[in-house]
């Protein structure tokens, strides 16, 4: 069994990151810790309508927003 | 091309979530915020050694420190 196939990417994933607030076009984020493959954090957003996997800033005050939002969203 | 092809789930994913705090296993962290087909946030990590899937619980005060820490976390 490869590491790839256990999900675990052999470097880093993202070359560049969002600048525009996306927050509401995204279906899912993806959190990655720096591990000793990538020495930054990556998050990397699937769009909603697309599918597109969009690299975001984990600096970026929007996007610590997004996923606050997220965390605390309770639709009922 | 299928919504599923495009990563949508139609359903909830999650039936149970992990109690015990696991932070340090984990490898990534997916965030699902509620849509039109699950109507609570989704959150699933992925553990670093078997690839295994495991369903957090969003409310958890443990699961929102190891998320903090995952976007507050630079090794450089």
């Amino acid at each position: 069994m490869s590491l790839r196939s256990l999900g675990v990417e052999l470097h880093c994933r993202c070359i560049q990151t969002e600048s525009k607030p996306i927050g509401r076009h995204i279906g899912k984020v993806e959190l990655i810790p720096a591990n000793s493959h990538c020495e930054e954090t990556e998050i990397i957003a699937t769009l909603k309508k697309t599918g597109q996997e969009v690299c975001l800033d984990p600096e970026a005050p929007w996007v610590k927003r997004v996923i606050q939002k997220i965390l605390s969203n309770r639709r009922r």
